[in-house]
């Protein structure tokens, strides 16, 4: 028989229980702070039919990076690529059943074929949060106010983060009424305008000349957008952008947004027409968080306000704002900026049966389990040494033996093999110690 | 465009927000009780190499059964049906690093194309609990013990379900010292015995009879495994087993876990040499847990002590006991027994904005977030009636009404929406009602 290789399948993780521990810690913020402000967990199957992700979303994902397959029953399904489609097709399922404005969260796992880099793999964990059926900017203000308290939770401070905002039906009234550009150009303006981080200035301009070359104001279209895309960042203020488009009305809901920040103390958002999001479904306002590091400044995760894709189920489109972030983002920005806290097992002590006492030793570990205490319980009758070394690669802090003169006396003998403290007491005060 | 379908795809679950109330539920106290007995958690991809499935597990999940395709490497890869084959990969990728007794848990998701019954679907979660390197049958015991915590946990009584024990070696005994029947019989033996409780008894024993038809004591044989097939149900003990197979010494463990169970008053395990569990790696004694429920009188979950796998890893391989357990099985199970809670939204208050006090309300809004209540943030400026209905479709117990009156008097009004009781009081008196 051949060996079989001990990795897991390329490009995606295990997680043993030192790396669960870091999960659980980092998803557990995400489940307190959203449930903070009132949103309802949900969840869905990792397959959904392929056509599901062929009416609407990213064209280069799904021709490229889909895991697409036949089941036996000759369906074409594919992985989840990002839950956005599949939120959809839940609320347009129990459109009228459900409550509006429907603050709906979720964690779940998605799956793109891509090449690996930093903090990409094929396999990762998305926090998608969505307020459906909220017309009123208050529902950004609100995703901005979450997301501010979620990374807080985690300990960083707004020096570390800056929220970009952006407004699609500005760059279109800019597009439009400003330049009149033809028909449709935003979309692909959009789009190379969303890669300009990644290429050099000099590339960006050449193809946005290209781009704009057909068109009448091409010249003036240049400039302003030149000038738009260098706006100066200064926080919860529109920066300097040009007087001819100051008075743009798309731009009076950003101005609000910004109001809106200010008085709940948030000061690390800054107007960027920069951002465009990749995704051809936004409509309105869209935001992106940076990380400040010098290492890593770049782009993190990002939303925004779209008409929530359910008229694809034949029902009426409802006002949505949410947004994504992934968990290899985040755990590369907690990484860099040192706030990954030290994580513990949850096995509160190590109880160790010497000699022939199973049974009374076995009684002792039920009445600590009974006083909600984490007790593994070794029989393997080893040396001590063996098996302090034992409790301590599961990281566990205190030890108890539990042997025939322990058991005689009463006096139970606890360490503390971090610190090599030693207590002798009854079962009482163990409780109370291995409690406090 | 065509419109698209809302439902999952078929015989995999959509979690609303009611359902995934119900999973972090259940799953709650599987972590509970797990993380009681000293058990940690791991995870891996949901997606496999396909040749980890290939050189064990049962042949008919494999070739009929599984998600298997190619990626876009050309790689076959397969969708994970039970976790035994994961978790022996990443035992033996850090063979050396973990200290043993290794105790370790899961809840993974898996998947398998089969048809479509009762209390199985083709998405389901397994609750899989092992313990690595525990010779000694404290091993079983301590997963019966647990398994007796985890449904009590539930609210189960031992009326409820019965746990049904064997041991493969007992019968290898009976099989080769006993019976002195050919060399490979047992395995085709467990195997038709596995499915005794699908057929009818007649097509049993026919199938039985021409099974042994070509082995010396083919008559005797038959004889001795219908006495031990109708073996007799008595708590804690071997039942009326006949006297020529009862100082069978691999009857030692099985007779100690009695008493193991006995001394912990766990008083509904029985001796069923009925149980052989399909998968064929199983080694020594085997348990099923069974729904005493009228209407579900069946095997629900079960486990047993293996050889670990990880000697396909090309390393030596560790005696390992562990248990899977499903969670349609589980909550049909609750369900019968009229266990499952009545499940309330994680949000303990609905906030309206009544008028135009926006920052106002929200400033409460967030103080009461700031004493971990959780609040969701209507801004709509509905109907009062309109508002309260939303609430209760989210099942929400409090409303809190914050317009322009409350904000001058200081007195907020605090609705009971379950009860009608209506609260008139300051923030302070608020935060300790919702808090108790």
């Amino acid at each position: 028989m051949t060996k079989l290789p001990t990795q897991p399948y390329k490009g995606a993780r295990d997680f043993y229980p030192e790396d669960k521990q870091l999960q659980n810690y980092l998803f557990g913020v995400m489940h307190s702070v959203c449930s903070r402000y009132g949103y309802e967990e949900y969840d869905a199957p990792i397959l959904e039919p392929t056509d599901l992700y062929l009416q609407k979303g990213n064209e280069e994902i799904i021709k490229e990076q889909t895991y697409t397959f036949e089941d036996r029953g000759g369906r074409s399904v594919t992985m989840r690529t990002e839950m956005t489609p599949t939120v959809s097709r839940m609320v347009a399922g129990k459109r009228q059943e459900l409550g509006y404005p429907l603050r709906w969260y979720s964690i779940p796992q998605c799956w793109r074929y891509e090449r690996m880099q930093r903090g990409r793999g094929r396999e990762f964990y998305q926090l998608n949060v969505d307020i459906f059926g909220e017309l009123f900017v208050s529902a950004e203000h609100e995703l901005i106010m979450l997301i501010s308290d979620l990374l807080k939770s985690y300990g960083a401070d707004e020096s570390m983060y800056e929220i970009h905002i952006n407004s699609r039906s500005f760059m279109k009234e800019v597009f439009f009424n400003r330049l009149a550009l033809s028909e449709g150009k935003d979309a692909d303006l959009n789009r190379l305008i969303d890669k300009k981080a990644k290429m050099p200035e000099e590339k960006f301009y050449a193809e946005l000349e290209e781009l704009l070359s057909d068109e009448d104001n091409s010249h003036e279209a240049v400039l302003l957008l030149k000038s738009l895309l260098s706006n100066r960042k200064t926080p919860n203020s529109l920066g300097d952008l040009p007087n001819e488009v100051l008075e743009h009305e798309s731009l009076g809901d950003v101005k609000q947004l910004f109001d809106l920040c200010k008085a709940s103390g948030i000061n690390n958002v800054f107007f960027n027409p920069a951002i465009t999001r990749g995704f051809d479904y936004y409509t309105d306002i869209v935001f992106e968080v940076f990380d400040t590091h010098p290492d890593n400044n770049r782009s993190m995760f990002g939303g925004g306000r779209y008409d929530s894709l359910i008229a694809d189920f034949g029902v009426e489109s409802v006002p949505t704002v949410g947004f994504g972030m992934g968990d290899h983002t985040l755990q590369n920005f907690l990484e860099l900026h040192n706030l990954l806290p030290e994580l513990t097992t949850q096995t509160d002590v190590y109880a160790v049966c010497v000699g022939d006492t199973y049974q009374a030793a076995l009684d002792i570990v039920t009445t600590l389990r009974e006083q909600n205490i984490n007790v593994a319980f070794d029989v393997s009758n080893r040396k001590i040494e063996k098996t302090i070394k034992t409790a301590e690669k599961k990281g566990i802090t205190y030890v108890l033996f539990v042997g025939q003169a322990e058991l005689d006396s009463g006096q139970l003998s606890l360490r503390n093999i971090k610190t090599g403290e030693e207590t002798e007491a009854g079962i009482d005060e163990i409780i109370q110690k291995l409690l406090s």
